[in-house]
């Protein structure tokens, strides 16, 4: 079985965000799937899909703490500034973090550990809205 | 053809480990796969799986050197600080490397590059056994 | 449907560069697809392939700039240097950015964003000509 859809997520603030529910909310085909993966792709630039802990809120918060300050904005030679300085470093950590997620799907459920979720990560200070395409493939 | 099954790891030091072999000898599935793809997915947050080079095991004692200086465990704006300093930075690296990856299967062969193998990251000083969920999907 | 091919990139100097067209141009079955995948692992250990901003050049010039600041090719801890000090570096972003990217396929083509390309990072001085591997599995 295929199964493709666009999900649109709200504009969220700059930092991280446990997006699994809302992702498995729209797919209602996964429940279908014994065996499969699911594809996930941002169709952004500079936000970013990530797994990583579920449970504490500190953890996203620390994850954004450490990469602003490994991409600071302000970086003399950066060439890319007209659309403001959170802008380029929003691209470099999008490239680190990467924008597309394949996951394993078993018995109709996303196979993840106990302690993974899926994060999204908006690296912009006002992203707005933003859209990724998932895709499933498997076996009823 | 579909097939899936977890792995199971034994635990490993601190620092990066080629896993090619383990793998591969795991999924007896994979020698009547004629072209596919293979998806491995650790079930953890505090690891990582990447691919790199598969011959001097100077360059895994680097790719630690490096990441461990990139990502220390004291700073002190992090709050994720109760299991101990290794643990915000095994978060941190699990995302920078990523937890899952999709390998190509070419005539009942992962089908690397011959300097290419599998690495587990192992980023937290005693993180015990790790498991993984192995997906093949392919054409016989 | 599946379909596999190797992909052959001539030489290209370090940085990173746009290769989108050069990878569409070279998989006519793309066409055929109207619901799938399609995956692209690099054969190497020293390059990467991203998605990133496919308008301005600068972001990919910043992007460089970052990337040679953030891993220098003299770090005094570094033993795999018989390469030359542009080789660990390469291993090490290699594995950021990583080596293989999976795409959504829709409607007979790569369900980018509007500003979404594919990169492909050189990260050596002469790195020559580099290949990939492009697997796409879909439903006609």
């Amino acid at each position: 079985m295929w199964s493709q859809q666009r999900i649109q997520l709200p504009a969220m603030e700059r930092g991280f965000h446990l997006i699994t529910d809302r992702v498995v909310e729209a797919l209602p085909d996964l429940a279908r799937c014994r065996v499969g993966m699911l594809h996930l792709q941002l169709l952004h630039t500079s936000a970013s899909l990530t797994l990583n802990e579920n449970a504490d809120p500190d953890v996203r918060h620390d994850m954004d703490a450490f990469l602003r300050r490994l991409v600071p904005g302000d970086l003399p030679y950066f060439r890319h500034t007209l659309e403001g300085p959170d802008d380029m470093p929003a691209h470099v950590i999008a490239s680190l973090l990467g924008t597309q997620l394949t996951l394993a799907v078993h018995d109709g459920r996303l196979a993840l550990g106990t302690w993974q979720g899926i994060w999204l990560g908006e690296h912009r200070n006002h992203g707005g809205p933003r859209r990724l395409i998932a895709t499933l493939n498997g076996e009823e």
